[in-house]
This record gives structure tokens, C-alpha cells and sequence, in this order.
């Protein structure tokens, strides 16, 4: 017996016909012996449906008031599912209750629409569950010091499912949703694509932040911090399916590097294209450059991705950076208006048909030479280099768009991940 | 200057559009000086088809755990579009802030589904109107004293306006709806129905209790108690109508009997349908039978309305009472099966073709003969009365259903209600 969360994403929520499953599901592992938190989304289709009308009544304004008024809005989405939850799992024969934000004390800080986890009350809850019953707690959101109700973004069920885990020290967190788990790259791109058993957290978050669209970034952090043993898996396995064999698929991103482990250099290929370059041209070279660019651009809520700085020659440099595809003629002219008068360079050039293509895995920091075989299967196929960046456990590349799918089945191949797991 | 209080119906708020133009007629009302709480009821729909999602998942059934979801999932309607309603606001120039029952510590009971309100705290409400905001409250919702969201029932948002009203000492709650006041009777029965400028609470629960559904009757006693004026009026004048003019639109609900009253006899007719008449002929005269009869009833829920006993005679005497049509079958059932063969009475008869006409008016009390002339305006109409039943300031008769009509034409004009007050 052990106590687990469960989370369920808007699509294993969207309809009664899958809220009735879920009730199953959750009920078996309730019969199993386990003590059950369960953390579902909204109905798919519902948060959109009342930011729309907030749309249809006012343009989006980045105000504190504003914020205050959709995140009471879209709260309602999460509330709705955790209600019709509980009454399926009754409906199951189970006891159970459901929690909004609030009533469980999910304290977060007032950052309307992007609000942070600070505190979880347990109290209310392990009450609950020692008197047999199965606890829903709505994901999504929480309430500031002032009482003010919050939400925590787009994807922030996952962080709320990983926050309460962390909270009540459940034994593992289980992610319910859309696919079966992590792959060595997307399958839509790599047909060769393998599920991997686990992952580790530091790669799960380069992974996540590079494109591999499985879980919210925040929530893999915080499940990092706390030592949450997460778990991805499929909601649409039948709800019947045997729990053991249950509780062994998906993927397990774990936080303890040498147990269980596969010992791959290169666990996983990811990719964007959602970026564009900026290259400004002929920069004097003196210090205060980069700040001088950046500042701009940071000053301007930009998110700056990769940067490089090219060798001076003649006192002069160019100096290369991709920001978000959206942002890029917000970006372009922001240089051009504020920053080019002032710096004394020559030229902006830029390219919106790019993406990032990356090796991601824990074992690159004790190998060597991997950086220089991803450049090398690169160059084999002539695919051109633009940009470089490299982490700990991730190396980047910057290539032109129409190469991304190449590059991801070369690597995919080069590296091995097709074959499985020693 | 003055605190007002506005209250808006579903089909007030049954779309964006429908919003903008409360959001207008709200930014006018501020704009005038006075400082505006305003409750709106949930989208038109939005409730029914939140517990028909309810309904699809489990059958509804009497326990308290099902009850408090309940509560959870349909209080999530208000909260959305007290939520929308803000936003419109601010669109409007406004500076407002909406709160979910529990942020303003709408306190009542915790019989779910149904709850009564006990108090409000006003302490956040009135720093925000001083501070020149508009408040928006949800209507329906609560919180109980261990943080539990009940809601208070269908039309419950009348009460939640007219309980804060009373809590902040408003100057008037303003009941915004899709009729656009209180009439004599209802206007497609008798064409001649009249709007009454004001109308007395006492009438008003009359009126209301018999089938004029202008206003939730919870609401009406809430009213009268904390003596809170209380108009009705409709939702569907252009917004920028003059704000004198709407302000003396409507029909006013006063507890001030002497003042600005129109001095008719009789102020309106009510009826209805719903009723259904049960006789227990041939019981024993004897101290108890009332009790007997009407425990066993009362025990199993079922709500009685009018009750006549007969004249003894040889020692036995007839017993009728009213019910609901939908509960007739399951009374007759009731008293065949469990009070029948303790009784000795000699059998049961029904009618479940039978309506309830009733003449109300405050005049009534100082008035005699108002009740034989209601008997005489009916004979020569050939209409034989089945049940009488008095209060003071209402006469009622239960007669066929087929003469609903005719009764209530041939009352209205005896009783001079198509010409205007004097």
C-alpha cells in the first residue's frame, strides 16, 4: 500500500463516457490498497472555450486586474472536471471528495495567469484519505495570501500533480495522458522512435524544453527539486488492464542516475523549429556589447535562446541570437529603432527558416568526442552547421529548416537509439 | 449618490453580447455617482447542462457527498461569468473586481443543493467600493463553516443579491429579468393584465408562491425581513435608456405599506396548474385523524398545499388536501399501502384535473365581502367551487382545470384590475 497521485490530462477528461473510465481506473488502484490523490485537467476544449469569451469582451491586457478576472474564470474549467470526478468515483462506489485550490490551502505567489506553487496544506487531505476516501484536488490553480484565486499557466495541472506529490511525499506520480511515455525523438518524424523505460530529470527538462511536447517543463523541475518519482503513461490503455503491468509502462523519469538507468550516451534527439536568427553585423568590439544588445531585448520580455559571438577581426564582430519565431520582427525592429543608432553596426540580418536540432543525454558528460560525431553525421549528409550551443548533457545545433527531419533520422540512426536498451 | 445593488437573470448574461450591454448599463449607473455590487446568474444553460454532465455520470441520489459535488460543479457557472462580467467592465473603462461567494464569506448552512444564507462579510466589498470599484458578487454560492461551496438552489442568485443588498444596506436591489415588472395576472391568460408600479412584500409572496415566477420566493422573505426595496424590471430596455427613467421603472417591491401604495382591493390574480387534489372519504371523526393522515405524508416529503375537512356527519367526515401533480401518484400509493388500513376509512377518490385561483391583495384585510364577491363572480360564470382556502390577504379556490381561464379573466375585470390605478 502506498500513497499515489494520479493526474489526467483534458483529453482523458473530455468526455463522461472517459470521466467514467478514469473513475474505474483510479477505483482499481483505490481496491488495490493504495490511498488516492487524483489531479485532473479540465475537459478538453474548456479553458479555451471561456478564454474565447473573455477575448469576445475585451482584448488581452497584460493588467493585474485583468489577470485577477481570467484566472477566476479559468479556474472554473478545473473545478467543473474535479466535481464531475467525484461523482463518478461515487458513482464507482468509492467515497469521495473534491478540493478547488483554495480549500487545501495551494498557496502560490500573485502572478495572475503564471502563478508559482509556494505551499501546500495536507492536512485536509491526509484526513481523507486516512477515513478511506479518494481525494481530487483541481490542478491549475491556487489562491495568493489575499485570498485571490490563481492559475499556473498553460500545462499546469502536471506542476499541481507534482507539487501535491511533493507535498504529501506520495510514493509516485503518475501522468495519465495522450501518449505512452518518452521516445528517443518524435515518431511522426522517426518511425524508429523507441519508448524509453526511464529517463533521467536532467534529461527529461532538456528534452521538454527542446520540444518533446510531453510534460510541462515547470512540473519536471519541480519534481527534480522534491525527488518525485514521475511517472508518463498512456490514459488510453483499458482502465481494466492488470495493475501491475500497469504500473511498470510508460516512461519513470527518475532522479537517481545509476539505479535502472539505461547507460546510452545519447538517450534522446530532440527538435524546434518554432526559433529565427537574428545576426547583427560589424559591432565594434568593446565590452558592454552583448549587454547592450540583450538588455534590449530582455527589457522587452523577449526570451533569447541560443547566442554566439563570433571572433573580432578588425575590432569589429557579429554577434548571433535566436529568439522565439513570434518574436522575430518585434525583435528585428526593436534593434533597428533603439539599439542600431547607438552601436555603430553595420547590419541586421536575419532568417526565420531555421530549427534546432539536439542530442540530449546524461551520459555525454563522461564521454568524450560525442559533440564531434554529431558534426561529423551531420556533415556527412551536407548539412550545414549555423550555430553551436552546448550543455552539460545536450549539444545544439542551429540548421537550415528543410535539413530538421534529415538531421533527427541520421542522428536517430548514429547514435544508436533505434536498437534497444542494453 | 447611493449603494445599489443589481441583479441579472441568465438570459441577461446568455451571451458576450448580452454581457457588453450589462457592462454598459452598470458603467452608467457608476458613472451617475452611485456606487454599484452587482450578481449575475450563471450563462443561460450553463447550470443545466453542467448537471447534465452530472446526471450522465451518476443518478442523482440524496447523500450528502453527492450533494457537495453538485455544489462544486455548478457553482463554477456564476464564478465564470461574475468573472466575464468584470472583464467587460474593465473593457468599459471600469475598474472592477468580481469574488466567488467564499472570497467575501458568503457564509450560509451546509444543506447542499439547497443552503440558506447566514451573513456576509462586508469588509472587503466596501473597501473596494470606496476605493471606486465595481463589484461583481456571485450569486447562487456560499461557503459553509468548514470552507464547503453549497449553492442555494434554483434561482438562488435572487437571494444572494437581496442577502447582500440587506448586508451592505443598500439603497435598492434592482432585479433585472426578461419580464419587465409584477402584474395584475399573468398577460397571456388575460390580455388586460396590468404592470403594478409597486406592490406590497406581503402580496409579493402571495403572487409569487401561487405562480407569478417573477422572483425566487426565498428571496421576497429575505427582503421583507431586512426590509430591502426591491424592484423588478427588465433587462431588455436599450442600455442607455435615462437613468431617472429606469430608475422608476419596473414594479417596486416595498415594505412601507401607507406610502405611494396603490389602494386596490385586490391587487392581483395568481393561479396554477401543478396541484393535484386526493379526498380520504368515510374516516372516523375523531381527535387525531388530521395528524393520521397528514404525518405519514409530511414523513415521506411530500409537500401539502390546501386542506379541507368536512363537516361530520353519522360520525365519519371527508378529508382533502392538494399536492404537486408529480407526487399525487405516490401519495395515493402512500395512504393505500400505509394509512388506509389503520384508518377505516372507506376509500380514496382523486383529481389531478384541477388548477388553484387565488385573489391577493392587502386590501383584503380591511375589506369584507371581498371573498363572496370572488364567489359570486365565479357562479355566474357557472364555475363550482371543489376547495376554499383564506389567509389575509389571499383567497384561493381549487375548481376544474378547464375553467382556469375564464376564472381568471372573469376575476381580473370584476375586480377592476385592467383599469389603470387610481
Amino acid at each position: 500500500m502506498a500513497l499515489i497521485v494520479h493526474k489526467y490530462g483534458g483529453t482523458s477528461m473530455g468526455s463522461t463516457e472517459r470521466i467514467k473510465n478514469v473513475a474505474k481506473r483510479v477505483a482499481k488502484w483505490a481496491r488495490a490498497g493504495h490511498q488516492m490523490i487524483v489531479v485532473p485537467s479540465a475537459m478538453s476544449g474548456e479553458t479555451n472555450r471561456l478564454l474565447g469569451l473573455a477575448k469576445e469582451l475585451a482584448p488581452s491586457k497584460p493588467s493585474d486586474a485583468h489577470g485577477r478576472e481570467l484566472d477566476m474564470l479559468a479556474s472554473t474549467g478545473e473545478q467543473a472536471s474535479s466535481a464531475l470526478l467525484a461523482i463518478a468515483l461515487q458513482a464507482e462506489g468509492m467515497q469521495a471528495v473534491s478540493y478547488a485550490g483554495w480549500q487545501v490551502s495551494v498557496r502560490t505567489d500573485n502572478s495572475y495567469t503564471k502563478a508559482r506553487i509556494e505551499s501546500i496544506d495536507d492536512e485536509r487531505v491526509r484526513a481523507d484519505l486516512d477515513a478511506g476516501k479518494v481525494v481530487v484536488i483541481t490542478g491549475f490553480q491556487g489562491v495568493d495570501d489575499e485570498g485571490n484565486i490563481t492559475t499556473l499557466g498553460r500545462g499546469g495541472s502536471d506542476t499541481s500533480a507534482v507539487a501535491i506529490a511533493a507535498a504529501m511525499k506520495a510514493h509516485e506520480c503518475l501522468i495519465y495522458t495522450d501518449v505512452d511515455g518518452v521516445y528517443t525523438t518524435d515518431p511522426r518524424v522517426e518511425p524508429d522512435a523507441r519508448r524509453l523505460s526511464t529517463v533521467s530529470f536532467e534529461e527529461m527538462l532538456e528534452m521538454a524544453s527542446l520540444g518533446s511536447k510531453v510534460l510541462q517543463i515547470r512540473s519536471v523541475e519541480f519534481a527534480g527539486k522534491y525527488k518525485v518519482p514521475l511517472r508518463v503513461l498512456s490514459s488510453f490503455t483499458p482502465w481494466d488492464i492488470d495493475i501491475n503491468e500497469e504500473a511498470k509502462s510508460g516512461t519513470l523519469i527518475t532522479f537517481e542516475e545509476d539505479e535502472n538507468m539505461e547507460q546510452a550516451v545519447v538517450s534522446g534527439i530532440a527538435f524546434n523549429r518554432d526559433e529565427a536568427k537574428i545576426s547583427v553585423l560589424g559591432v565594434p568590439d568593446k565590452p558592454g556589447i552583448a549587454y547592450h544588445i540583450l538588455g534590449a531585448v530582455a527589457d522587452a520580455n523577449i526570451e533569447v535562446d541560443v547566442i554566439i559571438q563570433n571572433l573580432s577581426k578588425d575590432g569589429r564582430t557579429d554577434f548571433s541570437f535566436t529568439v522565439h519565431r513570434n518574436e522575430y520582427a518585434k525583435t528585428v525592429d526593436l534593434l533597428q529603432s533603439k539599439v542600431m543608432p547607438s552601436l555603430g553596426a553595420t547590419e541586421i540580418v536575419g532568417d526565420t527558416k531555421i530549427c534546432k536540432v539536439s542530442i540530449v543525454g546524461i551520459g555525454m558528460r563522461s564521454h568524450v568526442g560525442v559533440a564531434s560525431k554529431m558534426f561529423r553525421v551531420l556533415s556527412e549528409e551536407g548539412i550545414n552547421i549555423q550555430m553551436i550551443s552546448t550543455s552539460e548533457i545536450k549539444t545544439s545545433v542551429v540548421i537550415d529548416e528543410k535539413y530538421m527531419e534529415l538531421a533527427v533520422r541520421a542522428l536517430h540512426k548514429a547514435f544508436d537509439l533505434d536498437q534497444p536498451a542494453a
